[in-house]
């Protein structure tokens, strides 16, 4: 391929000065190398290889601006810088101890030939296992505000690959995957959660194997003052054409020079695992500010949230609809009797969390306004400080203190932003004053601002300024319904997680997620950060619970395989989801929950291939525990585990939870068997799987 | 006109049920009638007169929903009540003591006759000058939240009469008024300052004059939770139709049963100054609800602002561009030397306030972020708590204290509206801790959220919240650039002003004012609420300040008449606009300006007429002191004014501030004489007022 392009130029040898200029540029690492080059007509294009194999053919890159005399092209070349960086740095919690940032930097200086001659800049990184770049707008006379319309850039790959990818929706990324060659991307038949804007329109992260065995990731890194990157698939060439989420007025990105975009980034490897090892996005983004990150505290919690989810308890206190937040009398209401959010029920959590060493108790439906506060478009929604009759702010507040145990806030804001902005400085002084210490914040339905969206760059600029202002309250935080994250958890380590995809909580209400959904979101939504995915759902077929309204759904997994979640889907907060009662009836099951970690010095991918199987090792934080997360789509597998990773010559007690004989997601998901064995780093370890099942394995070293 | 409706109505005795329920129903005081109908097609329509005279035609009545299940019509009357109230209160401040609230109240119930059946209400108030009418949407099953997409109603004109108008700009008011009749009206010609919908568009308050010797004003009440009115004019049946301002994505309104619109109101009398002095407005907005308004002071000021538009100081403090918020180290940029800010230039306004007795002192450009403030729709653009550091906040709030002078706040957001909201907590936290009693705010530019408009429904929403925000923090505000006020500093008496019209400062900077302009506000503006149109300019050919930049320009004035502007044009908050400077050279003229008071116990308006004169003779409160104000166009003019509204039998000393010989707003227009002489009730005084000139009269009792 590389041939090919050296041949075209050549060919162009003879064009005006813009493209005469043109003279390829390069950089490499490793097996990944990058070219840039300007096309015939002047337009600046890069291209990247794997050894040997194209990544990406000869792809476009440019920035269109709103008063038209952007970034299209003809452009030219004035300039280049190269740079080598070999260096590491501790995240302040993670996957691994310690990250290698080892990189190539390319920096092209280009320019417009017209008046009035605006320059621009393409940094590209290129690292062992992948490209980042991104374009920098320097502070320049002529150019000081401008307004990104679009963005030129594509990546075109060179086949017709294997896809995994969910539609392009501006304000949803929560859909499951389809898995399709790209010549088959059609959005059409799948139902939209809230608007899908075009047939051929997907998201990233975007996986993609190709037929000669690369594994390329297509996402970006930093996304700050700047909408999110769709992709429009074109299904004949296989290219892909990015496509920013506009705002309110149709414009992309209001900005001023000096600005720069996200790192768009390639993550490329010949193996699977690579890819979900790669720290490639994190390294694009930069360190924390934070000027002390000792009160950002890793934690698993338990929450007044599932037995909502299965119909047990209500959000609302009272079962009316068309409250106003203001002028509502709510000791008056009529209360339903099913509220979760009573103090009595939380209490009964927080005894939980005590008894079991959980660290946090999540309560939803805490405050005033759950009664209508969905699909209104209303502002005035919740006030984030008043909460319901039952709930008494006071005494939980010392009852949870006294057991040792901590409240996690929550936030809905009905994507009433503006709402929640004005309260923002208020809400967070009611959490200092009354011990919390984390916020759960949500984001369901359309926004407000009207005709702004999720994923624009208003948007991402409240996520990141709410991450920010938490910080600085020394807060941390679980967004759900944000846009998807891109590695901003390193400069806002309190950023614990987002969910931003399909959580577990569809199995509760709709027709659920494919046992393969957990096998692909690493390759896809966790590559941009950590998930609070909620796993740890033991009473699967939900009918129990209330048979009337829970009629045949249940979650679609194995007991087994709700335990190796929390180690296959990375988190720092990861929640036990189950009601304390599903809990208790499978104690010696629930005890990996309790013993697992979650933050980590090392982390082993062993077996892994989106839309199959991922089977992962990790090790403690500053412990000598390991634990093993394995899981498969819906067929039974078989999976052989080395443990070489263990302290050679250290003896190990393995407590394997594995399926039952006889279990599978459907017919018989709560069958597990747990087993305990001597192991060292010798030793092989031979999980069967069920169909939509797994196993989890903690590891603990015997004797010191 | 009464009969011929009537005998409409006759004729489609035979129609369907929705139009035979249709009996006209009635209201009516003293000379003011109203007729509420179904049209023969079952829509409804109203009608209004005084005494014999048609004051609007049967003119449409409803309310258009997004869902298309709105109150288009056909319609069912299903009923109708009648109230009858005459009760009095007393304002805060205002232009009287005393305000009697005399009406007669029709409701009619509404019911659309297909499904789902939904139920709207009009209720009609008729007083002595006028009517008043909104919609309500009662608390209905089957209508909780809805979306006005636009409203229906008519004000349908019987004749082709004068107009005194301005284009219909979502976003600003700042126009000079056109004078043409109904089937002149075209806004094509006119320069647009944001921008102009159409050409047939424009705002309310409309002044109207019929041939027949009609006063007719048409407006609004109480502008809550709902977009801005303007009319589309007919310009062939004289036919005005509503149009709400939409919001960012085209619709108008997102409301919530059970809810009302404003109050669409018509002023109308057979003498002018009675449109003058109505009251309808005001008693068609709510009482406040703040515990206590003894925090609440009408008040004079003067400020760091006149010298920055006539070219002698800066708001900014460096002259560079391209400022970032956060990161700007503001000690390290280079001042440009003409910073009016300073706290050595803001003591001598404080000195200047102190010795002339004037309440406050105002400071723009006080704060960092003035070096590209404007037009770049940029969100971070002020942050409202860091002062430039040569403003020293400290330091000028002790020397303030030690004066006994206030110091006003200033927030000018830019329109950056949501960058305002999050900051509003903190900004009004530091004005409590620095002593500041009150702000002006202002909203330059283009809005954020971007889409919306200054005169759409989420800016109403902003307007009214800050101005309650405000309020319970005992802080007065006079808001610059906000919708037109419709009354309701009844409702928050703490909103002391706002400008919302083409003020005093355009003729610094601009073609200008035209003399008529002060005489046509009072008919427009100004019925809606109080204006801080910063009058009393000294210096009026500008040459003086800044010889280059200020060539030519000046305010279109006399100096007598902008001492009369204190009286003609109502404001509880009034600027002494010009530098201290302009008064130190003539204190004699500048006594009045001391003198008149800022809140009074009763208002005459002696004589007026739009666009040509007024004049208005104001009672101090709690005193016996008299001010009177005469000002008059372009043309010179003699007014008679009678004293009869001295007490009988009491001697006042007459200061009258007069145009001097030869004097003329364009050639001469410093030219004043001031003579004093003792009247009573019984005295007679011809004023001489120049071209473009006026006259003021402080009338203080003698003895007692």
């Amino acid at each position: 391929m590389k041939n090919t392009f050296l041949v075209a130029l050549l060919l162009t040898a003879s064009l005006p000065a813009a493209a005469q200029n043109a003279a390829p540029l390069t950089a490499r690492l490793d097996k990944v190398s990058l070219t840039f080059a300007l096309s015939p007509e002047g337009r600046p294009t890069y291209a990247v290889q794997f050894g040997s194999k194209p990544v990406l053919n000869p792809s476009r890159l440019g920035l269109e601006l709103a008063d038209g005399k952007g970034f299209e092209g003809p452009l030219e070349v004035t300039g280049s810088d190269t740079k080598s960086v070999d260096e590491s740095w501790n995240p302040v919690w993670g996957e691994v101890k310690t990250i290698r940032n080892h990189y190539q930097q390319l920096t092209v200086h280009l320019r417009q030939p017209q008046a009035p001659g605006r320059r621009l800049d393409v940094v590209f990184r290129v690292f062992a296992d992948g490209v980042g770049f991104r374009y920098e707008v320097p502070q320049q006379p002529g150019l000081s505000y401008f307004t990104v319309q679009q963005e030129l850039t594509e990546f075109n790959l060179p086949a017709n690959h294997k896809a995994f990818w969910i539609p392009g929706d501006y304000d949803s990324n929560e859909y499951s995957y389809t898995t399709s060659r790209l010549s088959e991307v059609d959005t059409t038949p799948i139902e939209a959660i809230q608007q899908k804007a075009a047939p051929n329109r997907i998201q990233t992260p975007l996986m993609l194997k190709s037929d000669d065995g690369l594994y390329v990731n297509i996402h970006e890194a930093a996304l700050v003052n700047y909408p999110a990157m769709f992709l429009n698939v074109d299904t004949k060439t296989y290219g892909l054409r990015s496509q920013l989420v506009p705002g309110a007025t149709g414009a992309a990105a209001f900005l001023q020079a000096p600005e720069h975009t996200p790192w768009r980034t390639i993550v490329v490897s010949d193996k699977a695992p690579e890819v979900l090892t790669s720290k490639l996005i994190l390294n694009l983004n930069e360190p924390t500010k934070f000027p002390t990150t000792d009160w950002i505290k890793p934690q698993k919690f338990v929450g007044v949230w599932w037995e909502m989810h299965v119909n047990k308890a209500s959000w609302n206190y009272a079962d009316t609809s068309n409250i106003k937040l203001a002028g509502t009398d709510w000791n008056r209401l009529k209360p339903n009797g099913r509220h979760g959010a009573n103090t009595a029920n939380v209490k009964r959590y927080i005894d939980f969390a005590a008894q079991h060493g959980l660290q946090s108790v999540l309560v939803e439906g805490w405050n005033v306004g759950w009664e209508d506060w969905a699909n209104n478009w209303k502002e005035e929604v919740f006030d984030f400080v008043t909460p319901y009759p039952d709930f008494n702010v006071t005494e939980l507040q010392q009852y949870a203190a006294s057991k040792g145990v901590q409240l996690m806030m929550h936030h809905e804001t009905s994507s009433s932003v503006t709402n929640y902005e004005r309260r923002q400085d208020a809400a967070y002084r009611f959490m200092k004053q009354h011990g919390y210490a984390a916020v759960k914040t949500g984001y369901v339905g359309r926004i407000i601002p009207r005709g702004e969206h999720h994923d624009g760059q208003w948007m991402v600029n409240h996520f990141n300024r709410t991450a920010a202002l938490l910080g600085q309250n020394q807060l941390m935080v679980d967004m759900h319904e944000s846009v998807r994250p891109t590695g901003l958890h390193r400069t806002y380590p309190n950023w614990l997680a987002s969910e931003a995809a399909r959580g577990n909580e569809f199995n509760a209400w709709s027709t659920g997620n494919l046992p393969e959904h957990e096998t692909i979101l690493p390759f896809t939504r966790l590559m941009g950060g950590p998930m609070d995915y909620t796993p740890g759902i033991f009473q699967i077929k939900l009918e129990s619970w209330n048979p009337a309204q829970n009629k045949g759904r249940q979650v679609h997994t194995t007991l087994a395989k709700q335990l190796a979640l929390y180690v296959t889907m990375y988190s720092p907060v990861q929640m036990a989801a189950d009601l304390p009662e599903a809990y208790e009836q499978h104690l010696d099951a629930f005890q990996f929950i309790k013993d697992v970690a979650v933050d980590w010095d090392d982390t082993r991918v062993l077996l892994a291939e989106p839309g199959e199987y991922i089977t992962t090792a990790r090790k403690a934080k500053g412990r000598e525990d390991w634990f093993v997360g394995s899981i498969t789509d819906e067929n039974p597998r078989q999976q052989t585990v080395k443990l070489d990773f263990l302290t050679p010559g250290r003896q190990y007690e393995a407590t394997i939870y594995a399926d039952g004989k006889g279990a599978s997601w459907d017919k018989n998901p709560q069958a597990y068997q747990i087993r305990k064995q001597k192991v060292n780093s010798k030793s092989t370890l031979k999980l069967q799987l069920a169909a939509g099942g797994g196993a989890a394995i903690s590891l603990k070293p015997i004797g010191r």
